[in-house]
């Protein structure tokens, strides 16, 4: 793959559902795989919290390769041979769209906290302006997990014809509010972080400390993505080498594991951007906007594939199996796979091979 | 009752689990009821992380009774008419008992972080010793919830000729990564608070302005001791009224309900303790010092009483029915209440009403 981030510049506003105004913006995107001559075979990624528009193929200069890598290329589930995939970076992002940090025109400085509160909503109206730029203007599929899958559901409600298909993955219909307290600690551990200052912290000031508040929100967040049973097998009650038993901060495995991800997740991710992001899961509800969530609903005329995880501890199962039970009451087309698998909702990152063939046949059929 | 905080010293050393000395040391505790001739009705209680020996009654200048107030008295399922009660607090605890703000004979400077590392071992060993300083050598039960309900079960292990019942809820026979996981949290918070200064912040510091550690991390705490199901009933996806919802910072019912809680608490709680409490539940494992964790629980001599709640995410059912399963296997006696309540981890402390009578029955019959 020839891989390369686009950005894709709009001067004209974006009307976001809070009234406010985002102008100019900007997205960053990835492609892969070639447009077709009706340009029928596109397929949208949507990202979760902190993933971004590298979804699939690897940088020269980098290590990994993008979050979504297993499942995106040629021969694989989303075949890149067969469609041609875009991958964007929400709005409110730190890898390159418009975000808190970015200048506000015209005072070319940062926006910090006065950067307007976006939701997913915005997120998708925005993406669906990119697509408009490049002379897209209906899908075959739009395909996210967590985050990702409730922009999916999301564009499923407000622009029924706009995508043949959807498939959202470990998402719900609403945020509640066991997700929006795993999310509290983030929200509270950056605000109170003195270094944080109030969102007047210079740009990249912790590229070589991270923020300790985005580091301990991050904990909370790496507990809510694995699941009891995941952490038993994962880490068990193992201690680690060393590190003595009855030392005060002596670790367990999954603490280490901890400290390790975190500490490193807040080197490379803007804390302003983690508060924009957080609130826009916070305040995800399928039904606002319109006279109920059956309603919402109803409005949905995609095909529709959901996935959730059994060991999914932050949106449970039951909240995608509520969904499908409304379609199906309504006679719209939709399958629902709660699959088995022991990772949490890390489920989606990790365990590929046991979703992929669905995938790939939703896609394809 | 004539309620009153009674403190016993020390003066011979308490030799811990780390091979460390703490000496001298004291202990708080209360007692409700009256010793019979023979010292026959002893019951021992035994109180969770935030907990203290204030397990009963109410002081004229304290606007709440004690935390199990509805358990414990004249008439109720701990019936003072019938039973001496003795409720202590643990060692490290800041309620009285040595704790790391105390002063570290003879330097006459608090220990700090110099204060050894104690175990759920240790903390019973103390209260044996209190005990055995009062003339009591046996004891009709032992009745805890959560960290209390493991030191009961150690109690159990440890000493298997000491109690005639052991009454142990909403705990397990090890602390699994799930909840070391949730800890991780508090510990990382107060650590990388600047105001907790490594531990060499002045007593009283934080009486005015909580540690902002702290009270993060009693967020963390708080999604533990909930549950998902809780959450919902509680406050579902309500929205502070006047807190706008495109506001940053704007709440769900949820996030007030744990800014108050967290912030309150971080004022009354001595955050050395939090940390050197929650090490002790971290390194909870009933089979530490014995061959296996059969081994130890085969040492069980009393009539043990396990209470788990359906709801209960950070000690899950089946932790306490493992310990039940081993018992039933070995025909040692004991009785598995799994209690059908909503309320999570919290259900110790709030729905009373639905195991008030197991608790009367187990100790009376």
């Amino acid at each position: 793959m020839n891989l390369k981030t686009k950005i894709e510049y709009f001067t004209t506003p974006l009307y976001l559902e809070s009234g406010r105004i985002l102008e100019p913006y900007q997205i960053a995107y990835e492609t892969y795989g070639k447009i077709n001559s009706d340009a029928s075979n596109v397929v949208l990624i949507c990202h979760a919290l902190s993933g971004s528009h590298h979804a699939a193929g690897q940088y020269p200069n980098e290590r990994k390769v993008g979050w979504w890598d297993g499942l995106i290329g040629s021969g694989k589930a989303i075949d890149t041979d067969r469609y041609f995939v875009i991958s964007t970076n929400v709005i409110g992002s730190c890898f390159g769209s418009t975000s808190p940090m970015s200048d506000n025109y015209p005072s070319n400085k940062p926006y910090r906290l006065k950067f307007p509160v976006l939701t997913i909503k915005d997120m998708i109206k925005a993406q669906k302006q990119l697509l408009s730029n490049l002379g897209i203007y209906k899908l075959k599929a739009i395909v996210g997990a967590s985050m990702g899958g409730m922009q999916a559901l999301q564009f499923a409600v407000d622009y029924p014809n706009f995508s043949e298909k959807i498939i959202s993955l470990a998402a719900t219909y609403a945020t509640q509010p066991w997700t929006i307290g795993f999310n509290k600690v983030a929200i509270e551990a950056i605000r109170r972080d003195p270094r944080f200052e109030n969102g007047n912290y210079e740009k990249d000031a912790f590229v070589e400390n991270g923020l300790d508040g985005l580091a301990i929100g991050r904990v909370a967040g790496h507990i809510s993505y694995l699941s009891p049973s995941s952490m038993d097998d994962k880490f068990g009650r193992n201690y680690v080498n060393n590190d003595g038993l009855f030392e005060l901060f002596g670790r367990y495995e999954v603490e280490r594991y901890m400290e390790y991800n975190t500490d490193n997740f807040s080197k490379l991710f803007d804390p302003m951007s983690y508060l924009y992001i957080v609130k826009a899961i916070n305040t995800f509800n399928l039904s606002r906007g319109y006279d109920s969530l059956y309603e919402a609903i109803l409005r949905i005329k995609a095909e529709v594939t959901l996935i959730s995880f059994r060991s999914d501890y932050l949106f449970f199962p039951s909240e995608m199996a509520h969904i499908s039970k409304m379609m199906k009451r309504n006679e719209q087309k939709q399958t629902y796979h709660e699959i088995d698998s022991d990772y949490g909702h890390d489920s989606f990152l990790v365990e590929l091979d046991k979703f992929d063939d669905i995938i790939k046949e939703a896609l394809d059929k």
